[in-house]
C-alpha cells in the first residue's frame, strides 16, 4: 500500500473522532465583531495552538492589536520538500438572529439533511470545518509516517471583520512567514456537492468618487434655469459615455491587460451547463447585461467591469423642488482582471472626467482604494498537480474558478509575502454561510480532508 | 388742467397721508404661516375692506378655508368705461431672524437710505407697499371726479403660503370675478430705480420624477457586476442624452411653439447693457452655460428649459459600498415658453425614456404637475397703453420683461377666469423682501401711485 492510501484510509477510520474535535472547536463562540466574546477568541486561539503541539508542530499564539494569530511550523519526513503555508480562520460572524436558529448556534449537531448528514452550528463551514479538514489531513500523515510537504500555519481570528491586523503582522513577520512557496486556503467553495472547484482568479478593485460643482450655491430653477450649469447633466454625461452600446467600458487603455480565456477554461466553463436563465431569475432579470457576446459566467469571473454605486444631487426628498443644485457626485467602482493596472484605469477615468468638464464645472476625486487582480497563473505547476489531485478523490475535473469580489488576504500575501496562493474549498453555496442554521456537509469535510491528503501528496510528487 | 394732471396732482399733495394709511395696514403682523396671526390676518382683510367702503365702493371681507379674501366692486364715471380687477395680497412673510432687524418689524420707519427715502417693515414692498400704490391712485381719482375704470379688487391673505384657497375661489366666483377684461398686479419688480418694467412673460412648469429600477434587490458589485443591468447607468444616460453639445434640448418636438423675440423686445433686451459677467460671477460661474448663442437675459426669460432638480441611487453615504443598485430615480423639471404643450412635452419625454431602456429595465413616472408659458402678447393694445403711461412718468421706456419662474396667481386668472395679466410692479431688487429689514422705495410709492393713475388713465382713453 502506498503512503497516501494508508493516509486516506487512515482519515475514513478516525472520521468520527476528527468530527469530534471540529465539534470541540465549534463550541467555542469565537465571534470577532463583538468585544463580549473577546475571551472565547483567545481560547480559539488556544485552542488550535494546542492542537499543533500535539502533533509535535511548533506553535504559538501571537498578541496582535486585535484578536491573536497562531502561527505554526511542521517539518516534512523530506528535509528539500515543497514548503507550504495554510491560512485558516477560527473567528465566526455572530449568531444572530438567535430565534431562527433551530438549535443553539453553538452547540454542534450532526443531523440528516436532505442531501445527507450536516454538521449545523456557526462556523461549521465558514471555516472552522474548512479549516479543520486541513489539520486532520495534517494527522493522518502523521499517523503515517509525517507530512510530505514543510507547513507553516497561519490561523487569524479577525476575518470576520476585515482582518484589520493581518497586514501589519505579515510585515512584522515576513523573513518567517514567507519561506513558504505557496499559500493553501480553505475557505471558497465546491462547484457544486459532485464538482470539486479550484478558485484561482480574483477581480482587483478601484474606487474613486467625483464630485462635480458648478454654482457656488443651490439656485431656483426658475429664477437662473437655463444659462446656469447643472452638475447633474455634466456628470450623468460622464457615466453615460462610460460605456457604448456594446456594453464595454469607454475609456482609452482600459482593456490593457484583459487576456482572453485559455481555450481549455473557456470550453471548461461552457462545459459547465450554469443556468444563466434561473441565475438572473432570482435577480428579477430575464436576460444577461454587460458587455454583449460574453456569457454571465465570464463577466462575473473574468472581465472587467465599472459601476456606478451610488449617484446624488440635488433634491432627493418626496415631491419636487425647483433646485439647480451646485454640486453632484457619484461613487465608480472598477472591476479589474488579468494584469489591468489599477494605477493606469484610474489615471485614464480621471484625464476621461476632466476632458468632459465644460467651462465653470470643478472636480473633486476621492480616491477610495485601488487594487489589481489576482491569477494563479493557468500553466502553473502547483495548479496542475492540485487539479490531479482533487480528479483523483471526486471522479470529477476541478472547475478552475473565478471570484467576482476580491479577497483581501489573498492581496495581502501577493502584496507582503509575494506568494501564490491555491484556493480549494468544500464549501456549498447552500450551507447558510454568516446566516441562521449554518452548515457543513459531512461528505465536505470527510472528502474535504482526504483531498488535502491528496492535495499535500501531490505537491511533493 | 386735464384729470389727470388733476389727479397727480392729488397725489403729490396727499402722499404723507397716503404714507400714514400705508403705516397703519404695516402694523398689522398679517404672517399668513403662522396661526399665531390668523387675527391679524382677518384685521388686515377689515382694515383693506374698510378703505374701499370709505371710497365709496362696495366691499367684503369673504371667509375661505384659510385666511379671507376681500372683494370689491367700483364703478367708473363712464358706463362704458373698461374693467379691470387688480389683484393683491394683504399677507406677509414671518419676520425671522428678528434679532437681524434694527428695529421692530411691524413698527414701519420713514428712513433716509442711501438712495433716498425708505419705508421699513415687513410687507413694505411684498406687497402692502405695492397694492397701496393702486389704492391710493384710485383715491386721488375718486378725488377728481371718479375712476376712468371699472374696478374689481382682490385681495388675498395666502399668497406667501402659496395661495391655496384661491383656485376654489375664482371657481366658486367665477361669473361674478370673469367680468373684467384684464387683470392688473402690483407685485413685480422695476428694472431698476430708474427704468419701470412690465412682465409680460412667465415660463411654465411641467415637472416629472422618473424611477429605474433593475434588479429585484441590492446585489454586491463583486459577485454580480458585469452581467446585471445598471439603474443608474441607464438613468445618466437619458439625463445625458436630453441635450446636444449646443445646450438644446434633444426631445422630439420640444422647440414647437417656441417663438423667436420679436425684433424690438431682442433691440431693448440688448440695450439694457445687462452685465453678465456681474450676475454670474455671483453665482461662482464666469460664462454663461445653456443654448450656445443664446444671452442670459433671453435665457431665463424666453426659452425653454430642461433640468435634472434631484438625482440619487445606490450607496450615497461617507466612503465607498460596491453595490448594485436595484433602482435609480432623478426628478426633471422643465420651463415652457410660448405655446409649447406641456402636455405634448411630458409625453414626449416619456417616450423619450422608454426608448433608451435596455431589456429588464423597468421606468415608473411620478407627474408633479405641468403647466404652460403665460404671454401677455406683444401685440397687446393693453400693453401698448401700458408702456406709454409708464414711459410719460419715468421718461424711461418700460422693459417688458421676463420673469424665468411661474406665478401660480396669474395662471389662476388664465386658467379659471381666461383674463390675461398686465404684471407692473416698482419693486427694487434690493428691497430685502422675505429678509430682515425690508424695505419699499418712498419714491417707488409715490411714483408707483402716480404710475396707476396714468395706466388707469391710459387704458381708458
Amino acid at each position: 500500500m502506498t503512503t497516501i492510501d494508508a493516509v486516506l484510509n487512515s482519515i475514513d477510520a478516525n472520521l468520527e473522532a476528527a468530527r469530534a474535535r471540529l465539534f470541540d472547536l465549534l463550541r467555542i463562540p469565537s465571534v470577532s465583531t463583538d468585544p463580549a466574546f473577546t475571551q472565547h477568541c483567545q481560547t480559539a486561539a488556544d485552542w488550535l495552538a494546542q492542537q499543533l503541539v500535539s502533533l509535535g508542530y511548533t506553535a504559538d499564539v501571537r498578541a496582535t492589536p486585535g484578536h491573536p494569530i497562531v502561527v505554526g511550523h511542521a517539518r516534512a519526513k523530506r528535509k528539500d520538500a515543497p514548503h507550504v503555508l495554510f491560512y485558516g480562520h477560527y473567528d465566526v460572524q455572530p449568531p444572530d438572529p438567535l430565534d431562527l436558529w433551530e438549535a443553539a448556534p453553538f452547540d454542534p449537531r450532526l443531523i440528516q439533511g436532505k442531501d445527507g448528514l450536516e454538521i449545523v452550528a456557526r462556523g461549521a463551514s465558514d471555516d472552522k470545518g474548512q479549516l479543520m479538514t486541513f489539520l486532520e489531513a495534517c494527522r493522518a500523515f502523521e499517523a503515517n509516517g509525517g507530512l510530505p510537504c514543510h507547513v507553516t500555519f497561519l490561523f487569524e481570528g479577525e476575518e470576520e471583520t476585515g482582518s484589520p491586523s493581518l497586514p501589519g503582522f505579515l510585515a512584522a513577520n515576513r523573513e518567517e512567514l514567507s519561506q513558504p512557496d505557496l499559500a493553501l486556503i480553505c475557505d471558497t467553495s465546491m462547484w457544486n456537492a459532485q464538482t470539486p472547484a479550484i478558485t484561482v482568479m480574483l477581480r482587483g478593485l478601484a474606487q474613486e468618487e467625483v464630485i462635480i460643482r458648478g454654482p457656488s450655491h443651490d439656485l431656483h430653477s426658475g429664477m437662473f434655469g437655463g444659462p446656469v450649469l447643472n452638475p447633474i447633466h455634466v456628470l450623468s454625461k460622464i457615466i453615460g459615455d462610460l460605456h457604448d452600446d456594446t456594453g464595454r467600458v469607454t475609456l482609452p487603455g482600459f482593456y490593457d491587460g484583459v487576456p482572453e480565456l485559455p481555450q481549455d477554461v473557456a470550453d471548461q466553463w461552457r462545459s459547465l451547463e450554469f443556468d444563466e436563465e434561473e441565475f438572473l431569475s432570482a435577480l428579477g432579470l430575464t436576460q444577461p447585461g454587460g458587455e454583449a457576446g460574453r456569457g454571465v459566467i465570464e463577466q462575473i469571473w473574468a472581465r472587467p467591469t465599472c459601476d456606478v454605486n451610488g449617484v446624488v444631487g440635488g433634491y432627493t426628498g418626496k415631491g419636487s423642488k425647483t433646485v439647480l443644485p451646485a454640486q453632484a457626485s457619484a461613487k465608480f467602482s472598477f472591476r479589474l482582471v488579468g494584469s489591468q493596472d489599477p494605477k493606469a484605469v484610474m489615471e485614464s477615468f480621471r484625464a476621461f472626467v476632466r476632458a468632459r468638464l465644460p467651462a465653470d464645472a470643478k472636480v473633486e476625486f476621492l480616491a477610495h482604494g485601488a487594487s489589481g487582480a489576482l491569477q494563479l497563473p493557468f500553466g502553473s505547476e502547483a495548479l496542475a498537480r492540485a487539479r490531479r489531485a482533487l480528479t483523483a478523490e471526486w471522479n470529477k475535473e476541478a472547475v478552475l474558478a473565478g471570484c467576482g469580489g476580491s479577497i483581501p488576504i489573498v492581496g495581502a500575501f501577493k502584496r507582503d509575502l509575494n506568494m501564490d496562493a491555491l484556493m480549494i474549498g468544500f464549501a456549498l453555496d447552500d450551507d447558510r454561510i454568516h446566516s441562521p442554521n449554518e452548515k457543513y456537509s459531512y461528505t465536505s469535510f470527510h472528502k474535504g480532508t482526504r483531498s488535502w491528503a491528496r492535495v499535500l501528496d501531490a505537491l511533493s510528487a
